[in-house]
C-alpha cells in the first residue's frame, strides 16, 4: 500500500510540562500507518511553516524522542501568531508543495481557531488535507473537553509550590504575615483553584477571576483571616477583574497587547501586595511563579503525560481514518476510578470559546474553591503529593511565670 | 554515669529546604550521649524558647523524625528577632529552670550574632551551658565555612528553573523576548550565580550584588544580547544596589524594614521589567521565585541533606566534648572528589559578618559568573540536573521561494 501523503505537526501558544507528550504520541501513532509518508515538524509553529522552516522527524534518533516525555516546554519551538488572508494561501502552497495530507496542531483557544481555518480553506480549495487539532493549555480554558493536557501538571505545580509556601509562611509567621501568590490565567482560575489541592496547606484565601475583584471585600477577607492564624496565603489569578469588566492591574504600556489583542498581564500580585501593606499595615511578601509553573519539568503529572501522548496520537488515527477539521478531547469514564478515553469536537465549535469555572466550584463568598472542584482535580495530578511530615509537638510544661514586659 | 542535663534546639530566619535535616542530624547524634538528658525543640525559635515553648522531641514518633529528611522549610518553626537585655537575661532563666546544658541554635549571621550573645552572657553569669551554632542560609554569606547548608538546595532550585525559564523562553522567542528572573539575595550573589548551574540553559546575562549596578550598561548589554539571540533571559539578585551603595529598588513604606534594620526587598524585578520596556521596547516578564526557592522539597540536594546533617549532628558532638560559643563549619577536602568535613570557629568571629562573591567567581564585565563559580557550586547540587533531550532539528529542503511580504 502506497504512502497517501505527508504528515506535519506544531506547537503554538505557552508552551506546558507535557506538550513534548502529544508529538510523542502523533509519532508513535504514525509509525503504525503506512499511508503517512514523512513526519515533519514545523519550527516555532504555523511562522516557521510559513518559512517553510521543517524538521524530518523520522531521522530523529529514538533516545531524543523518547526523551521528549520528561522534557518540558516546546522542543519544536512554539509561537504565538494571527494568519492574514495571505498567510492562510501560504500554509496551503506550503502543504501542497511538501505533499502534506495530514496537518496536526497543537494549541489553545486562539490556535483552535487558526487549525480552523485552515482546514476550512484547504476543503474550499479542494486541497484533501487532514486538519486535527490537539488541545493544550495550562489554562484549562478549552470547552468540550474534561480537561485540557497541559493543565494537570501546572495544577500539580501548584499544588506542591503551595504546599512550600503555606509551609514557610507558617514557618516564619510572626515576620512574614502576608503572602501573594500570583497564578497565571487570563479569563478563568482553574489554575489559580489548583492551590486548594495541596489540601492542609492549601491558601487561606484565592480569587479567582470568574468573580468581580471587590477591594473592600478582600481587605475585610484578608484583615479576618489574620486575625485568625497569624499569617495569611493568598493565591490570586492574574486575570482578576473589577466588576465593569476591567483589569485589577493591567500595565498600560502599548507594548503590552498581544498578536490576538489580548492585553499583557502581571502586575496583579504587586498591586495586592502593595494594597495589604499600605491598607491592613501588614508586611505582605510576592510569590511569582511566572513561566515555571507551565515548564516544570520535575513537575510533570504522570496523568498529564499519558493523555498529552493519547491525544496526540488519536489526532493521527482519526486523520489517517478520514476525519478533518476536529479537535481531539478528553472525556472522562464513569467513577469510581479515574480515567478518560477521547473524544472529537467541531474545530469551529471549539474555536476562540473559553470555558470557565463552573459556579459551584468556588464558594459562596467568592473566597475559595469547594470540595466539588477538588474531587473533579484532584486525580489530574497523577501520583501522591510529597509526605512531608509535621510534628506531633508534645509541649514541655512550663516552669516560669510568664516573662514580664 | 548519670545525664549532665538536657539539650535544645532551635530554628532560626528564613527557613530553608533541609534545615530540618540539621534537628534530624542532633537528634540523631544526641542518642549515642548518655550525658544528654532530654531533647527539647524551640518553638518558633528564640521568640518561643522566652516564652517556654518547647516541644519534647523524645516523644515524636520516628516516622516523623525521618520524615524531617525530605521536609522542607522549618518544622520546629522560625523567627527573626532581635534580643533585648532582658530577653537574654530570659534565656538563661529558662535554660535553668530547665536545666538545659547543650544549647544549638541553627541560622545565619544575625543568629549567630544572638548565639553569640548567650554563649557570652551564659559564661560570664557562671552558668555551664554549651552553646554551638549551627550553620544555615540559602544567601550562603556565612563566612569560614566553604558554603552554608540550605545553599545547595537553594542552587539545585535556581539551576534547575533556570533551565525551565531558558527553554521556555527560546521555545516562544518572538513573542516574549525579555525575561527577568528575580533571585533572592540582600548583600550577595551567590544564589543569583547559582542560575548559571544550568549550563547550556544558564542566563544570558547574571547581575549580582557585590558590583554595582550601571542602568545604562544594563541596557546595552541586554540590547547586544537580544540582538544576538532574539530573547534574552536575566538573573538579578534583588539586592542589587547603585554606585552610591542605595538599593535600584527599595520599597520606601516605614514598614519595610525588618528585627535588624535591613531594609524590605522584592521590587527589583519589576523594576528591571519596566525598564526593558520603556527603553528597549521590548516585551519584558518577570519570574519572581520568592519562597519558593528556600522551601522547595522537590529540589533538595542530596550533598545539602547531608551535610546538614553532618553539622547539626557535630555541633551536638564538640558540645558533648566541651565545647562551646563555636559555629560549626564546612570545609572541603582536597580533590579530587568533592566532599567535606566539619570544623569550628568562634561564634564571635561569624556573627554579623558577610562573606561575598570574590571578584573572580565575577566575569570582567560584571554580568556573567566564570568557570571558577561553576568549579566551586556544581558539586554542591548533588545529583545530576534533569537529563531534558533537544532535537537534532534535521531541516527539510525548501520547495518554495520565501513568501512575499
Amino acid at each position: 500500500m502506497k504512502a497517501k501523503g505527508n504528515l506535519v505537526i506544531g506547537q503554538s501558544g505557552g508552551p506546558t510540562a507535557v506538550i513534548n507528550n502529544s508529538v510523542w504520541g502523533a509519532l508513535r501513532e504514525a509509525e503504525r500507518h503506512v499511508e503517512i509518508g514523512e513526519v515533519y515538524g514545523m519550527v516555532r509553529g504555523i511562522q516557521g511553516f510559513l518559512q517553510e522552516d521543517l524538521w524530518d522527524l523520522r531521522r530523529e534518533d529514538q533516545a531524543r524522542i523518547d526523551g521528549l516525555r520528561l522534557t518540558p516546554s516546546a522542543a519544536l519551538g512554539s509561537c504565538r501568531y494571527r494568519l492574514t488572508d495571505d498567510d492562510y494561501d501560504r500554509v496551503l502552497d506550503v502543504s501542497r508543495a511538501h505533499d502534506i495530507r495530514y496537518f496536526c496542531y497543537i494549541g489553545g483557544g486562539d490556535t483552535m481557531h487558526t487549525t480552523s481555518e485552515i482546514g476550512r480553506r484547504a476543503a474550499a480549495s479542494g486541497y484533501e488535507m487532514r486538519v486535527m487539532g490537539i488541545p493544550k493549555t495550562i489554562d484549562n480554558d478549552l470547552p468540550f473537553t474534561d480537561h485540557t493536557p497541559g493543565f494537570d501538571s501546572a495544577a500539580r505545580y501548584e499544588a506542591i509550590t503551595c504546599m512550600d509556601i503555606v509551609r514557610d509562611t507558617r514557618a516564619l509567621r510572626d515576620t512574614e504575615s502576608i503572602k501573594i501568590v500570583a497564578t497565571m490565567g487570563r479569563n478563568t482560575g482553574w489554575l489559580t483553584a489548583a492551590t486548594a489541592l495541596a489540601d492542609d496547606y492549601s491558601p487561606d484565601l484565592i480569587y479567582v477571576s470568574e468573580l468581580a475583584f471587590d477591594r473592600g471585600r478582600f481587605l475585610a477577607d484578608v484583615e479576618a483571616a489574620y486575625r485568625q492564624r497569624g499569617c495569611v496565603v493568598i493565591a490570586a489569578c492574574e486575570g482578576l477583574k473589577n466588576a465593569d469588566g476591567s483589569l485589577v492591574a493591567a500595565r498600560q504600556d502599548s507594548l503590552n497587547t498581544d498578536a490576538f489583542g489580548h492585553p499583557e498581564l502581571g502586575g496583579l500580585g504587586q498591586y495586592l501586595v502593595d494594597l495589604a501593606m499600605s491598607e491592613l499595615h501588614l508586611k505582605a511578601r510576592l510569590d511569582k511563579p511566572g513561566t515555571m509553573q507551565r515548564s516544570a519539568g520535575l513537575f510533570i503529572s504522570t496523568v498529564d503525560a499519558a493523555e498529552a501522548a493519547m491525544v496526540g496520537a488519536a489526532a493521527v488515527r482519526h486523520a489517517v481514518g478520514g476525519t478533518s477539521a476536529y479537535m481531539v478531547t478528553l472525556e472522562r469514564c464513569a467513577e469510581p476510578a479515574y480515567s478518560c478515553t477521547t473524544g472529537l469536537v467541531p474545530l469551529q465549535d471549539v474555536a476562540n470559546q473559553e470555558k470557565l469555572m463552573p459556579r459551584d466550584f468556588i464558594n459562596a463568598e467568592g473566597n475559595q474553591v469547594t470540595q466539588t472542584f477538588k474531587d473533579y482535580a484532584r486525580p489530574l495530578l497523577g501520583g501522591p503529593l510529597p509526605a512531608y511530615v509535621t510534628l506531633a509537638g508534645h509541649s514541655v510544661p512550663r516552669r516560669l511565670p510568664p516573662q514580664a514586659r
